[in-house]
């Protein structure tokens, strides 16, 4: 039996009630996703998850990969599982009609990704890169590129990589050596080695794209002289048929901590006098395109976040159900089931009220995707585009954090049978240590967040987001049973005002003390979107309550779990606060050497 | 190569500035433990953590136990390193000298078992066990018993185990039905189940005495019903040679997240007629007896928190020295060791400075259970055994947060190497996700500290320690380099004093809102606990600047650690202090269904 159920209550509430997807619905180029369809594919895509890929996860977990000879071999059903899920067509979901995918709006099928991660992190991250590599072939190949590799990595048929971390350049593409050269057939040879190339080699596809970043004979140094290179692993005749085997291989895997069932590949081009590759985009713009690529990737991450601590609630809160133990605090009672128990109370619920919140920003950020897409509006489609770039840090930074901070509290509302292997717990606990590292680590997420997206511009969209949030908090205090709430959003807006105030007038000349404050400043403007996105939810809970389209628990429930945010997850905003204006002199001041 | 250093420096610095030991090794009793022969005791110490244990850490995490019909197999190499452990005579540091230990101070055994922890707390977790079966032993049982077992286990010749867990009862010993029988002879005949024994079965040791928590026939129910058994492996004979193998097994070993190289057993008692016990202390009284052996435990594993922390600490600052990534922020420079760049070293710096808060507190803590022990005045000894009682929960349970928060934040400074085990970092992380839960997990400590330690006396105690802790804040005040610190500390001292009036006020008519807060108050209190400490420690360093005793970046750097503390980690004291006095309302109304 699955221990997943995607939580469809939950993804419609929020699809429609916080983030318009009826709205989205009727833009132009998404009329296709109404209201019935999104809730049959919503459908479709639980039973598949629930049905097919979570059974798979814990013998993934268990069985790993393994390489043999050049071949990496995945865990039993997977290959199967992967066949099923392609052939129904999920990959394509939000890609291009034009290229064979369905052209649905993000908003639909972010929940459905959730769905995917939930049930089946490691699985799910191999058709993920199909989506981000699809996206970037989309936007800047060229129609030769296009017409041959783009309906295959959107039907799934092939598999697609990306390869940007070299062993001397983690984080800091600038240090990229992987080489590139050029051919008289205007192919390039490509030598180099990648590592931590999740999905890297596998069975699952007969063919398997690489997106390879790499520099020229003549590029300048730095980031500035990276080119962006397709490099199939199957090199493709011209009728389409498959031909040579590419100059390309795995000569490594990585032994993780967790997503066990994902290969996380090192890759060696060019031992063999090099691997053909063909230059996608412009040369020396590399970088640009990756980033269409990691943008995406980067907001999936940050869907693992909530998805991971949807799975790991789920969990504990059977067990909270189920498990029997102790004495009722107020009646006496004994031999309570542990969800009686007050801190066991509280622990779920702060699971429910961080992985809600998380959710929310996520499918409403999906939802300004769309709009910057399609809104017929270009000054609302400009905005949606400005937030959307704002955000991405903290979609991708606040919700992974949230999503180890989730399945931690998942293992010790289980107590000792959470440190038990078998119970699947530890596994989410295990996975989820990945996603506030890759694709940007937290610390990378939060510099961006303050340097290009706020210090740059003057901080002109957080001014522009505040108000709008603030516009919204004030709305929330004409509810007489939301004025609390109310009242402590608009008393951490507050903060994170003074927060932003310091760091710009700070500037770039104490970069040593504002970078201190980078995560901690993250985190403020995290909790204040997620109360945000809380304060919405349960306005709409208050309009539904009495109008019978939801039950009367699930809205007082939501209106509670707002509560609870404001209470016990909102408080930490200001603290955060505090270190952002008054902690980084300490660390600009310590003697290394100390340390 | 060791990967650990026993931290000496640091050590040293606590012992002797912070938690008194001078003044401690004068008390009687205690005087053999002179500053000299501490500084030996902790060097050879250190030398064998670093030498012995910890070259054998990650091959017990890797290789874990085998369970072979009832007999368990550890890792290579771990049995030998035991033996000489066990010859060293270092289980009997601070047990009594009339059976053969030491005698030392607790203040002096607690870095160096701090030091093992931090090796290898796998290991180390067997031996611990002898300790506290020593010193429920020596509380408690007969003459007859102490004279024939208390040697061997203060030698470590034979092992000790505690049973409390079935598996109907976790945290909940009411629940306990492992059945007693008393026989003619006197002794008793054992029948039952019990889970989670550490170290339940393995060669080590030619004989292992389990204290077993069961029921006498006529014993009343609930917690008062509860008898203490001594229920050896192999059987005694009178002239003191092993005898007979006992009625009991290992059945099953856990599979676990961490501490794979220690066995965690399910052990059956008197499958073949009965295991024979011995009754320790008077019948229905064992819980007592048993919380002797608990209490030593919960604050061996708070030093786990420190111990592990300083492992993972050790590991990610050697990492942040060594690779070369990226731009330095101020100069910029390119291809800087990681150190450089500040929220590098903010996470550096969190760490460093949770530890030595935790470490500070436990050490002054082992300095009040001497105090409490040996003290000639009266009045300060029973002042110290208070604050022992008091802050035992805390001791426990905030260390072990923060040692999981340190483990955590050790993996995100080596970014996706901290996800590859060869690194060994996720090690420390795996092995620390139980020190919140066994001993009691965290919402189990801050239930003690709410009701027992705090409503039940009238928060009589918390409020002697808070005049004393802010007297000190008071005289740090003085130092205007520290006075900023002083305010920080003085303004959550007052809103740990609203927490605690709030919780006195409510009371156990709101006991469901008290409940509810009891983790939030545990960690504004450990965190006002840390400042305190970090304060002192600061002052300390004052004081000895320009005295030539210490290095002078040494000292800077505690000053600057402590200053740290107060802006970076203080701030989030007030935030969970909102949370106590304002969250407890959302989570007693929640409508459980809407989970």
């Amino acid at each position: 039996m699955s221990q997943y159920a995607a939580p469809l209550r939950d993804m419609q509430f929020i699809l429609r009630e916080v983030a318009g997807l009826e709205a989205i619905c009727q833009l132009p180029g998404c009329e296709e996703a109404t209201p019935d369809v999104a809730a049959a594919i919503l459908d479709e895509a639980g039973k598949f998850a629930a049905g097919v890929l979570e059974p798979l996860a814990a013998v993934g977990d268990r069985e790993g990969c393994r390489l043999d000879n050049g071949r990496v071999e995945t865990a039993a059903g997977l290959k199967e599982a992967y066949a099923r899920f392609q052939a129904a067509g999920w990959i394509g979901l939000s890609l291009p009609a034009a290229f064979g995918g369905q052209g649905l709006p993000k908003l639909l099928s972010t929940p459905v990704w959730e769905m995917w991660f939930s049930a089946n992190m490691a699985f799910a991250m191999m058709p993920q890169l199909n989506v981000g590599a699809s996206e970037a072939l989309h936007a800047a190949a060229s129609e030769e590129l296009k017409a041959v590799y783009l309906p295959k990595l959107i039907s799934g048929e092939w598999g697609g990589t990306m390869n940007l971390t070299e062993p001397q350049a983690g984080c800091d593409l600038a240090a990229v050596r992987t080489r590139a050269e050029p051919q008289a057939d205007g192919t390039y040879r490509i030598f180099g080695q990648k590592i931590f190339i999740s999905w890297g080699e596998h069975e699952w596809t007969p063919n398997i794209l690489h997106l390879v970043l790499a520099r020229l004979p003549d590029a300048p140094p730095g980031v500035k002289g990276i080119s962006l290179f397709l490099v199939p692993k199957i090199l493709v005749n011209a009728d389409g048929s498959l031909g040579a085997r590419n100059d390309l291989r795995c000569i490594a895997l990585e032994h993780k901590l967790g997503i066990h069932a994902s290969p996380t590949c090192t890759m060696s081009y060019g031992d063999a006098g090099g691997a053909v590759g063909y230059l996608v985009g412009a040369p020396n713009r590399g970088l640009e395109t990756m980033f269409i690529m990691m943008n995406d990737a980067r907001f999936a991450v940050g869907v693992q976040g909530a998805a991971l601590g949807e799975a790991a609630y789920q969990k504990a809160l059977a067990y909270a159900r189920e498990r029997r133990q102790g004495r009722d605090a107020l009646t006496g009672e004994s031999g309570v089931p542990i969800v009686r128990h007050p801190d066991v109370l509280r622990m779920l619920l702060a699971m429910r009220a961080r992985i809600m919140a998380a959710r929310a920003l996520l499918y409403t950020a999906a939802g300004w995707f769309d709009r910057a897409a399609h809104d017929p509006d270009k000054r609302v489609a400009a905005r949606c585009a400005r937030y959307v770039d704002l955000l991405m840090p903290v979609a991708k930074g606040w919700s992974t954090e949230i999503g180890n901070e989730v399945c931690d509290c998942a293992i010790q509302v289980f107590g000792g049978m959470g440190f038990v292997e078998e119970t699947g717990i530890a596994r989410h606990f295990r996975d989820a240590r990945i996603i506030t590292i890759y694709e940007g680590t937290t610390g990378i997420q939060a510099h961006d967040l303050i340097g290009r997206k706020s210090q740059r511009e003057g901080g002109a969209t957080l001014k522009e987001l505040l108000a709008e949030i603030r516009a919204d908090a004030a709305q929330l205090a004409a509810d007489a049973e939301l004025a609390g709430l109310a009242q402590q959003l608009l008393c951490q807006y507050d903060d994170l005002q003074r927060s932003l105030a310091w760091l710009l007038d700070a500037g770039t000349e104490q970069a040593g003390e504002v970078l201190a404050g980078a995560v901690p400043f993250l985190h403020q403007l995290g909790l204040c979107c997620g109360g945000w996105q809380m304060g919405r939810a349960a306005q709409a809970a208050r309009r539904l309550q009495g109008s019978g389209t939801e039950g009367a628990d699930y809205l007082a429930g939501i209106v509670e779990l707002a509560r609870f945010y404001g209470s016990h997850l909102l408080p930490q905003a200001a603290a955060h606060g505090e270190t952002v204006r008054t902690g980084g002199a300490a660390v600009a001041a310590f003697p290394v050497g100390a340390l």
